[in-house]
């Protein structure tokens, strides 16, 4: 017998063997309306309301390093991420159960604080602490967040559901996220090079961040975009398809393509790029753009609308248009500043088990 | 500023700390009906009906050893300990989130595995397995199972909620899991030991562990009681407080008194242990009755009921009662076979962050 590594399928390829084991149990519930593959699951309450679910594992080493995270942004984090998955789904959240793993060495203060910053979120969001676990760790830190929202039926926006000649738009600014990691990251390094010198540790060995600081904040404190959905439901509009950008952009849109069975062309021109995360590309001589196609972690919402609601949309300041759906056979396209076409196809994603 | 370790305050100490730190999200949404401190949440649906939600986080080196654990059965259990809360508030589940984080070393065959045990005991219990998280782990598998249930509102039975002159009552037999683990424990350590001189792994340097089948198959595979859940809804049975045991006896019992602010009288004559256990006890030259009362795992269902409803559950092969609800200044007594008085509350319970 023969074992094949992870690495071998990779994470969406993971997926889809684990979708295909459970899938005998979606007929267990004649009320499961959505199951794995989009940001949310899906589950009918009523006749007109149904209830979304997501679920996000955040582990120490691989999803944040408490070096540069500081313990009430991690918290707060573990919870917007979650509000962003039922925001994608046009929909808005109810509760939350937080399960937490803690190594021995992990103070009591540790605990507060990290619960301090998902408290102060979740007030934000209207989101009720109702619930989870605590548990010992054999090593580092292990959070899991489930929230659960509610949405009419008819309101719900999935990630298919896009149709050629729809506008693709996003919200905020891109790159920052990914652009704020890469600081922090050079920052942690200059940090432990000290340290392994055998200085102490001293604040001032870090240099001044300011000129980082929103960057940094995306990174470390993103938002879910409650508010576009508030907007949405205040002026009646249902996104044809949407989903929160935390794979990158290119990866996100070809969730969208796939699922809906369609293609995109976005000219870059028209994304909203972080003035900050362009800086710090220059900086490092890198490009900004790619922090927006794979760089993920910006949590902000990716939709398409049918192009006849473009009034409903153009006057909000933190909307835009940056291109539009295309037949499946013109593929994934995005126009760099150039005028050359790229395919998206070949923007790798964040994959948590890269071979 | 002083830090204190989390063993100055234990797991309960900890949980009361989240619960205040969190107690303002409990006004961000009203229909949330309860929250930290039961088996689930509890939140409403419509005037009659309410979800009760769970989640467990479950950790190699902490909650399972894979050297001796089958995969199949640890996603089994990951399922059934989770629906065992579901069914300690009287209520059904539905479907069911899950996380899985893994370390690189993993084979796609090993994550598959997990998942068919996870399929397939979901299926036993009508749940959906509805969508989760996967990711990398920098050391060991963590899995994370939420679990959402229903029920009419009436029929809900909290921890709280019990009164003096109620019957205490549980399912099944108790301290088989902690007998069983009691051998796999000595088992692995004859393994090591092997493999420590250079042996080779070898199925036959395992002892027969048949005489110890039973035992073993409650710690690693344990059934959630859905079928009494079943039983109670057919036969219009409320308990008035209901847990699920999984601490030890003498821990859940605890809760329910504190919680129902009374006391209770066990008589060990009545508590149903298993045969098993009892044989291993005696192997280990230990006592049974501390398996029970100390132990946890068994995952049976302990609830208490008003005197007049005996009848209705007089007849039911797998429920035993084992004492009476008392007035809470008569404590938690546990009369042993030789008719001594025993303080339950001096049992120590499971608690993740002993000092």
């Amino acid at each position: 017998m023969s074992f094949k590594p992870i690495s071998d399928i990779g994470e969406f390829g993971l997926i889809e063997r684990i979708s295909s084991i459970v899938a005998p149990t979606r007929k267990a519930s004649s009320r499961l309306i959505e199951g794995i593959g989009d940001d949310c699951a899906v589950y009918e309450l009523s006749y007109s309301t149904v209830q979304v679910a997501t679920t996000d594992l955040l582990l120490e080493h691989v999803h944040f390093d408490l070096l540069t995270t500081p313990l009430q942004h991690l918290g707060s984090k573990a919870i917007s991420v979650n509000v962003s998955d039922i925001c994608a789904m046009n929909a808005r959240p109810c509760y939350a159960l937080v399960s937490i793993a803690l190594p021995s060495k992990a103070s009591v203060e540790f605990v507060e604080t990290i619960y301090r910053g998902m408290s102060e979120t979740a007030m934000l969001y209207n989101t009720s602490l109702a619930g989870g676990d605590t548990s010992a760790s054999p090593a580092g830190v292990t959070l899991s967040v489930m929230v659960a929202g509610e949405i009419e039926k008819e309101k719900l926006s999935y990630r298919k559901g896009a149709q050629p000649g729809d506008l693709v738009c996003v919200t905020g600014t891109l790159g920052g996220a990914a652009a704020g990691l890469r600081v922090l990251t050079r920052e942690k390094d200059v940090m432990l090079e000290h340290l392994s010198h055998g200085e102490k540790y001293d604040r001032d060995i870090m240099s001044n961040l300011e000129e980082y600081n929103e960057a940094i904040r995306q990174q470390l404190l993103p938002s879910a975009r409650l508010d576009i959905i508030d907007f949405f439901h205040k002026h009646g509009i249902i996104p044809t398809s949407m989903i929160d950008i935390s794979d990158g952009l290119a990866s996100d849109l070809g969730h969208i393509c796939r699922l809906s069975g369609v293609g995109v062309h976005i000219e870059e021109s028209r994304i909203p790029i972080l003035p900050q995360a362009r800086h710090i590309a220059d900086e490092f001589q890198e490009d900004a753009v790619n922090y927006v196609l794979s760089g993920g972690e910006d949590y902000q919402l990716l939709f398409t609308l049918k192009a006849e609601q473009f009034s409903s949309i153009a006057s909000h300041p933190d909307i835009n248009v940056i291109g539009k759906i295309t037949p499946e056979d013109e593929g994934l396209l995005l126009t760099d500043i150039y005028g050359m076409n790229i395919d998206m196809t070949t923007v790798e994603g964040y994959n948590h088990f890269q071979g």
